[in-house]
């Protein structure tokens, strides 16, 4: 888990919360069930609109999944592929099956199982690149459907106040009337800003963030496999996949090895 | 008909007209028809002044086509490609001539009879890819004059609006006309938001997504197509297609068959 | 005429004065000629700045020529090249000089001058296709002009609601005087807004439109040009051009000969 | 001088100044010193933040210069390097020295120098090109400084009358005070706006179509000195320079020659 | 120290809390610590859901050594290097060791010790521009995070500015309150507006400029140790160098030295 994504998360809600509870009324003043169904149905309506079922069903599981899941570090990643590469090197690819069950991942348990059906290097690079790319256009979608909801929602926040603004002005004959009135058509415009910039603006930039970083891992699978079948000596594998680090990684990556 | 498209849009109207309706006055305040005219008579007519009456003639049945069919899916493409596959080998190319009637899709129907006319494979992938050519740009047409109707739609909501407001600063005496003419002079803004924000925008990305799968499908065609013309094994065919498919269609693929 | 853009650009202005007229007041509480001047005075004079006067004279005649003018259809062109060509065949390419003073196209008739002066295809061509890029590059700066026009009218709209408004609240004694100051100071925000978005957008994507339409043709007279020069069948070159046509246009040139 | 630019901003100031002096109180109601300190002074100060003195000293010059000036037509250059050909050709390449005192454009002269030298046609044409490059990277940082001005004046503007409004509302008891304080809160907008829209961003578009060109000028100037150097007819260099003009420059030089 | 950039935000920030003391109720009426929390919290809060710790952390020191760094002028670097080669000419490359001990910027270092541990030139030149790429990369991820910064900061002013707003409109019985309760809500569009434009876009821009200046630095230091490598002459190697001068820095060597 990312603890950095929910404390952030949590925490912009806290200070907002906390501001909404220390004035006049409290929190209670701020929730009205019938403007949130406008702006939070309204949005998800017209990005069904757009967007094909098929792409809608799996976008909560690609927000929490993605958002929330701490990517597998560099230096991880590094360590597993030289203990295959020893392991390949002492007992044949063949011994490689064995420890195919403990792979969590399925892109990289691909590879491994391609190495051991005896492909060439060549299939083997270029199946892992296709399905790499695939895999991209997938997030691709669900990071366009989630910048997509951070853009209808202070729509929907707008038309809920231009609807509610249009309902109190037909009697302005009690003043306090007109204040609520107007704070209720307020709130539609509040929780369309909240929405967007809380929530989805930021997790479509937590989404890009870990399209790129996964993209670079995926890199470095590929050439550690390909290193794997090769048969090439572990230390010169690591020392190849250090290349593809920033230097502050390459130092991490020398630090704990 | 693509139920997604339609009941996301209806979900959208309904809960914006639900709001009105359980206001005071309910949805009929929300009616003003000179409003309604200004803000798409006059969207429709600066439309006008940009693109030629031929390009805005087929816009509607673009707009519905487009946007409600169910493109037909790669599964649906891949099996009658093996279809005709297999009756071009059994009993020559001219025996396709009799399932060309069935054929409904019209770019599916040319490519067939250019295998039966004789002309040589390169002649009909360039002859396709161009008719696939003209077929995006035309697509890309209605695209542009939907997502002008979506930009000129709130620009119309606001010369409305201000002409309201002009109209109501005129006599301030009496307290309610001012809040019943402001109501009003609203009214025009609230349909620019609501016209682009749950018509023309959604619907463009729905055009673009379609456009796109439009595209894949196309080119998954052309292969399909010069692939029966050489007469391959429908089996070998049916594997080659489904490399232009994404993982979980492959699966689907592989499922239905 | 292009009387599309003619009853688009009136259409528009036709609901929006008809708004005004059934307002209290009518038409004349929306014309107030200090404003107007501000506004339009005001975009003109900065427009100035950035361009050279030599670039903005023609604007106007650009403005009306190229948002009016009916761009002569492909058919037209393709009869008339056909028509040359078959002169051309029979009598040799001198006989072509006679019928030169009927062409008012410049651009079709220094093609053909050049053929009949006995320069090189590749001459012909080199000179044609500088010739439409130096055309297509003056368009370009007619297009940019009312592009800016409508980037500073709303600009100058809110500079002369500003001063309104600092006028109106040097005196809020007289609430009736508040009103009127007001609407008078949103006039010049309303006079930005109709002239962007209801003259010069449109106009913009018109002349963007005209000048893309205008680049096909070029396209098409060139090798029209070229092909009538080398002699070739006038049956062969109808063909030949056709090809630049989208697939309805093609139906069109068989369904007319 | 540029008279355009300069009839331009002052057309658009006395505009603006008149629309103020017409209304109760003159244009002395719009004079606000602290108002004007904040708008120009916090832009400037910000401006300091992004870029080194060394590049913000010349930018008033920049601007002055390159705004006003008038930049030597094609006309005038294909002029003086035909006569720079003539003598050349008569009396050989050193002649040139005696005539380069009469240079003033540092460019050309240097370009005529390196001629004089006894480089090579392509080293001159190395050189130049690299100085031509150069001198459009220096504008190119004036033009974005200019750009960043028009950016930052209307958040300085906004700023400002955000500060004005919290002080107008602290005291809500006198009427008057409520107007004359909002009305001193908006001048800083309007300064804002004023400061981009008649001054910045017309002055960014005038320093982009100076450097357009500015460049093509100093294309024919390379063409025209490594034409010198080669001892061509300067009939033949007059009529190659001519290939770099639109036709209606060409006319120009056709007509005046 | 880059006084340009200190004096620049100090003078932003005097201005504008000049502003607010020469008002009613002084610098104080502008302290809301709630409103403060609010808005700095949430950008603060939203940027962690989008950026990992690892990049988040050095954001203030990236800020800071970045944004007030003056970056060692090419005139410096010119003299450093033609020290180093008149050095490495005179004692053989090992003389070099003694030296690297003075040296401050690892990146030139780094180069050199490549240079003493005899690295082939292109090995050197690899190696160094890999390099260079990671550091631009590195400031790359720091210049999107002020970006986000000066995005979110004023869309937490508004959220901020909307939970007042409604609090405010829940008691309209008393005008005074009314005054102060929106004088509060509008406190935090102000905090954002000052934070956006003061702070983070002004020094976004500054990390763009230091990092081009940086690149440009880099590509001279990288042909600098190649060519000392080479034991090219040192006068030699200053002219090349300042081939990637512009003119007038050109000017500036040649005075200096």
């Amino acid at each position: 888990m990312d603890l950095n994504t929910i404390i952030g998360g949590a925490l912009a809600f806290i200070l907002v919360l906390g501001a909404m509870a220390i004035g006049p009324g409290g929190v209670m003043v701020f929730v009205h069930i019938p403007s949130m169904i406008i702006v939070f149905g309204g949005t998800i309506a017209v990005i069904m609109v757009a967007f094909p079922v098929s792409d809608l069903k799996p976008i909560m599981k690609v927000m929490m999944v993605s958002a929330l899941r701490k990517t597998s570090t560099p230096t991880e990643q590094i360590d597993r592929i030289v203990e295959f590469a020893n392991l390949a090197r002492k007992e044949g690819l063949l011994a490689l099956e064995t420890k195919l069950q403990t792979v969590e991942d399925p892109f990289f348990g691909k590879g491994i199982q391609l190495v051991i059906d005896g492909f060439s290097a060549d299939t083997v690079r270029d199946i892992m690149e296709l399905e790499a790319e695939w895999e991209d256009s997938r997030h691709g979608t669900g990071r366009k459907i989630v910048d997509q909801l951070g853009a209808f929602m202070p729509a929907f926040g707008m038309i809920g106040t231009l609807v509610g603004l249009v309902q109190m002005l037909q009697d302005l004959s009690d003043p306090n009337g007109i204040g609520l009135g107007m704070a209720t058509a307020l709130l539609t415009t509040l929780y369309g800003a909240m929405g967007a910039n809380m929530v989805f603006i930021p997790v479509a930039g937590k989404l890009e963030m870990v399209a790129k970083t996964n993209q670079q891992l995926r890199k470095l699978m590929i050439e550690g496999v390909v290193a794997i079948q090769s048969g090439e000596k572990p230390q010169l594998i690591k020392e190849k996949l250090k290349g593809f680090l920033s230097p502050p990684m390459r130092a991490l990556v020398d630090a704990e090895s």
